[in-house]
C-alpha cells in the first residue's frame, strides 16, 4: 500500500470521525427523504406543455447574442436578426430537448465526492453569489476575500454540504476583472468539493476549465468526457436570454460540462402572478434554452433549474420561502420528470437574522425540494436576507435542517419485528425499554442528534445562558471553522495554480473582460 | 330577520374582517395541504396488524379498572383478576374495532365552528396542559388562571386555532378539586371553540357534560345525538391503561362524545428503539383501547391518536419534533386509515425559546401531521419545552406556520391559462408584470401575509430596531389580545354556568374527586 492510498484512507476515516462527532450524516449526497408529490394531473402537465410550446411559436424568446442566431438558424429556428426573437416550433422543440441526458455525474478531484444528477440523490450545496457576509459579532459586512474564504472552510466541514453552488460571498475587495481566477484557486486548494462555476462570457469560462484541469490533474479531453464544473444560466424572465451567460454556457456546452438553465420565476413580477402563468412561461424558458444548448452539443449535460419565489405585492420585493412557492416547486418537478432531465433547486428565506423566520422559510423551502423530486439545492447553506447575505449562523442551522431531513425515511426496515415483539414481551406492563438488550444493541446510532438542538431541561438551559438557536450557531461556527482542516493536494498542482494564476493575471491587466 | 341573526352575522362578518387583517386564512378547519404520504408498503400494514394482535393475544394489555373487567368479560375477552391483564384474540379485536365510525362531527354552539373528522380538513388546535406559561417579558411562571385566561383569549382571536386542545396552562392557583369547574366555565364563555375536557374520573366527566348542555344551551339527550366534546385517553406505555383514565373514557363513549386514545409512543423508553417495533406495540394498545369503548357503546365515536416522539438516548428525555418522528407519523396515518379511524397528531418542539428550534421542529411537525394525514392536531399554537411551557409567542408563531401551511395547495387553478398566456404576450422581453391587467385583477389575494414575517429591506428592518421574529412575535401577542371580544352569549346562559359552579363547589367542597 503506497503512501498515497494510506494517507487517503486516514484522511476518510478523520472525516467520518469528524462526520460523527457533528452527528450529521456521513453519506454523501443524501438520499430523498420521501418520493416526489404531485399537484399537477396528467393532462395538466400536457396543458403546461402546450401552452409552453405555443408560447415559442407564437410568440418566441429574446436571445442577445448573434453567434447564437447563427446555430439558431442552421438549425430550422426562425430569428428576427432586428429583434433578436427566436421562434421554434413545437416539433423543434421536443426533438432537441429530447437529447438531453436524463443522469450525469459531477466528478469531484476524488471519486468520494462525486455527486450523481438524476437519480434518487439530493445534493446540497453552499450559499452563493451574495453581496454580504453576516455573523453575530460583525454584523452585516461587504463580502470580502476573508469572508469568501471563512465560509469557504465552513461549508467544506459540513458533512451535509456537498458542493459550492458559487462563491459563498462575493469578495468584493478583489479586482472584478481577476476575481475569479482567485476564487477558484481557492475553490481548488480550500476545499476538494466540486463548485459551480459563473460562466459569463467566454474568457472566464476557459479559465475555469483550464484551472479545473490544473487542480485535477487531467487534461482537456479528459475534461470534456465527465463533467467536472456546473454553471447556471439564469434567463432575464420574461422571455430574454442576456448574451454574456449565453456565451459562458455555450462554452461550457462545447465543452461537455454542466448547465443549468434558471428562469427567475418571481410570479407578479418577471412572470404572471398566478401559478399556471408562472408555470407556462417558466416552462418555455427551459424548453428553448436548453434546446438551444443541445443544438451547441447534443447530449450536453443541463439541468431544469427552478427558484419559484413570489413577491410582496405591497413592495415589489421578492420573497424566498413563501407557501406558495412550495406547489410550484413540487409542478415544476413534475414538468423535469416529464422531460427527463435533472433538476435543481434551492434553499432560502428572507429573514434578516438566523432566527423563527429563517428556519420556517427554509423549512418550507426544504420540503417543497424534496417533495417536488430535485437532485441539487443551491444556496442551501447559509442564505438570509432574499440572497442579499451569507451567514455563518445561518450555514450551521441549515445544515441541521438538511440533516434531519436526510433522516426522514421513505421506507421503514421491518427486520427486527420478532426482536422487538419479545422485548415488548419482556419489558411488559409498567416497565420501560431504556435497558432492554433490544435497546442496549441499537442506541449508540438509532436516533439523528442535530448539531444545534438543545433537548436538555429549562433549568439546565437556563443556567447554561438561556442561550437561543442563534447563538448556539454562533458557538459552533467557530467550533467548525477551527476545526478546518485543508484537503490533501498532490504535489505540485497548488504551484501550477498559483503559477496560472500570476500569468493571467499579467495577461488580463486592466482589461475588461 | 330577527335580533338574534342579524347578530350572528355582524358577527360573523366580523370576525371575517378581523382574520382577512390577520391576512391567516379565513376558513377553518383547513384543508389538507396535500394528500397522504406512504412509508410501508401494503404488506408491512398487515405485519403491523399481525403482530399487533399477536401481542394482544399471547401478552395481553393492562386495563388498571375492574368495572371495565366486567364488560371486557362479558364480550369474549380474557381477563386476569390478579394482575389486571386482558387478552384478546385477532378476531374480537377486529369485530369490535369495525364498529367505530369513520367521520364525525364535534359541534360548537355556532355550528360556523363546527369541525368535522375524518374527511380532508384538518382541524388545529391549542396548546393544552403545559405546567408554565412563557413570554418575553414576565419569562417563565407558573401557570395561572390569569395565563390560562390570556392564552384562552389569545387563541380566540387565532383564525387557525379551532378547537382547544384542552387548557391551554393549567391554572395551578385554583384547587385541584374543582379546577374543571372554573376553566370549563371559561371555556363556554370566554370563546366559543369547541374543547377537549380532561376525562380523569366520571365526576369530572359529568360536571363538563352538564356545563356543555348549559353553555349550548342544550338537553343530555340532544349531548348524546351528537358529541359536543372530546377527551383524549393516554395510554399509559407499554401495555397499561389506568383507572381514572378509563372511568372518564367509558363515561364520555356511554354519552356519546369523542375519545382520543393516544399511546405515549416515545421509542426508546416507552416503545421499542425502532420504527417497526414501536409501531407494533402501539398499535396494538390503541386497537385494545378502541375494541373496549366500543364494547362500552358501540359506535362511540374514537380517534387513532399519535404523539410519535423519541427518547434523548444521552439523558432520557423526551424529544418532540425530531426527525424520526416524522417517518412514524406518516405510518401511522396508514394505519389508521387501514382501519378507518379519524386520526389526532400533534405539534410539538423541545426548544425553550421561540427560537430558530422552536420554528424547525415544529415545521417538522407539521409536514409530518399533513402527510400522515391527520384529522386534528393537538397542541398546534404555542407548546415549546416538549410540553412544559405554553408560549404566547410561539401560539402566533404556529399560527403562521399552519396559516402557510394552509397555502401549500394539493392542487392546481388552470382557469386562467388563456389570460395569463395574453399577459405574458403582452408584456414580452424586458417588460414585467406588476401593471399587468392580469395581475391588477389578482394582487390583493395572491399571495397569503403571515403575521410575523419581515420581508423588507435590510436597512428598514435595521433602522426599526432589527427585530428578530420572537420580538415582532411579542408585539403581535400583545395587539391580539387587545383585539380580543369575547364571543356573544344568549342572555342567561352565563348566569346559569355561574350557578352551577357555585353550587358543585358547595358539593364537592374538599372532597377529593
Amino acid at each position: 500500500m503506497g503512501p498515497a492510498i494510506r494517507s487517503k484512507r486516514t484522511r476518510r476515516r478523520r472525516d467520518a470521525l469528524a462526520d460523527r462527532e457533528h452527528s450529521a450524516p456521513v453519506e454523501m449526497p443524501s438520499r430523498h427523504g420521501l418520493p416526489p408529490a404531485e399537484v399537477l394531473t396528467a393532462e395538466q402537465i400536457e396543458d403546461v406543455h402546450a401552452y409552453s410550446t405555443r408560447l415559442l411559436e407564437e410568440v418566441g424568446i429574446e436571445f442577445m447574442l448573434p453567434a447564437a442566431w447563427d446555430i439558431l438558424e442552421a438549425n430550422g429556428a426562425k430569428v428576427d436578426r432586428d429583434s433578436g426573437m427566436v421562434k421554434m416550433d413545437r416539433g423543434l422543440v421536443e426533438h432537441w430537448v429530447s437529447k438531453a441526458p436524463s443522469t450525469f455525474d459531477l466528478k469531484a478531484r476524488e471519486s468520494s465526492r462525486d455527486i450523481s444528477f438524476g437519480g434518487k440523490e439530493i445534493a446540497y450545496g453552499s450559499v452563493a453569489s451574495a453581496p454580504n457576509a453576516l455573523d453575530a459579532e460583525r454584523r452585516r459586512t461587504v463580502g470580502s476575500q476573508s469572508s469568501f474564504r471563512d465560509l469557504l472552510k465552513l461549508s467544506h466541514t459540513l458533512s451535509t454540504c456537498s458542493f459550492f453552488s458559487g462563491y459563498p460571498v462575493e469578495p468584493i475587495d478583489l479586482p472584478v476583472n481577476t476575481r475569479h481566477l482567485d476564487c477558484y484557486a481557492d475553490l481548488l486548494t480550500l476545499t476538494d468539493k466540486p463548485f459551480r462555476i459563473y460562466a459569463i462570457g467566454e474568457t472566464r469560462v476557459t479559465d475555469a476549465l483550464d484551472m479545473v484541469c490544473l487542480g485535477h490533474g487531467i487534461n482537456r479531453d479528459e475534461l470534456r468526457e465527465a463533467p467536472r464544473l456546473i454553471t447556471n444560466l439564469n434567463v432575464n424572465s420574461p422571455l430574454r436570454v442576456d448574451a454574456p451567460l449565453l456565451e459562458g454556457a455555450m462554452e461550457m456546452a462545447r465543452n461537455g460540462q454542466i448547465v443549468v438553465v434558471t428562469p427567475v420565476a418571481f410570479s407578479g413580477a418577471m412572470t404572471p402572478i398566478t401559478l399556471s402563468g408562472t408555470l407556462i412561461q417558466f416552462n418555455a424558458e427551459c424548453l428553448a434554452t436548453i434546446a438551444f444548448l443541445q443544438m451547441v452539443r447534443a447530449g450536453a449535460p443541463v439541468m431544469y433549474g427552478t427558484v419559484f419565489a413570489n413577491v410582496d405585492m405591497k413592495s415589489g420585493a421578492p420573497i424566498l420561502g413563501s407557501a406558495e412557492m412550495s406547489t410550484g416547486m413540487i409542478a415544476t418537478g413534475q414538468l423535469a420528470r416529464r422531460y427527463g432531465i435533472p433538476m435543481r433547486g434551492f434553499l432560502g428565506s428572507s429573514s434578516k437574522a438566523p432566527d423563527a423566520q429563517a428556519a420556517y422559510e427554509t423549512m418550507i423551502c426544504l420540503w417543497a425540494n424534496v417533495l417536488a423530486g430535485v437532485h441539487c439545492v443551491f444556496h442551501a447553506h447559509g442564505l438570509l436576507d432574499t440572497g442579499l447575505i451569507a451567514s455563518y449562523e445561518k450555514a450551521v442551522l441549515d445544515s441541521d435542517l438538511i440533516g434531519m431531513m436526510q433522516v426522514v425515511s421513505p421506507t421503514v426496515d421491518f427486520s427486527d419485528l420478532d426482536e422487538a415483539f419479545d422485548a415488548i414481551k419482556t419489558v411488559g406492563p409498567g416497565g420501560h425499554f431504556l435497558g432492554a438488550d433490544h435497546t442496549m444493541a441499537r442506541y449508540k446510532t438509532a436516533f439523528h442528534t442535530p448539531l444545534l438542538s438543545d433537548w436538555r431541561a429549562y433549568e439546565f438551559w437556563e443556567s447554561d445562558g438561556a442561550k437561543d438557536t442563534a447563538v448556539r450557531a454562533t458557538e459552533k461556527w467557530k467550533e467548525l471553522l477551527d476545526s478546518y482542516v485543508p484537503p490533501d493536494l498532490p504535489a505540485g498542482r497548488a504551484e501550477a495554480l498559483e503559477e496560472f494564476v500570476i500569468r493571467r493575471k499579467q495577461e488580463i491587466g486592466d482589461m475588461d473582460i
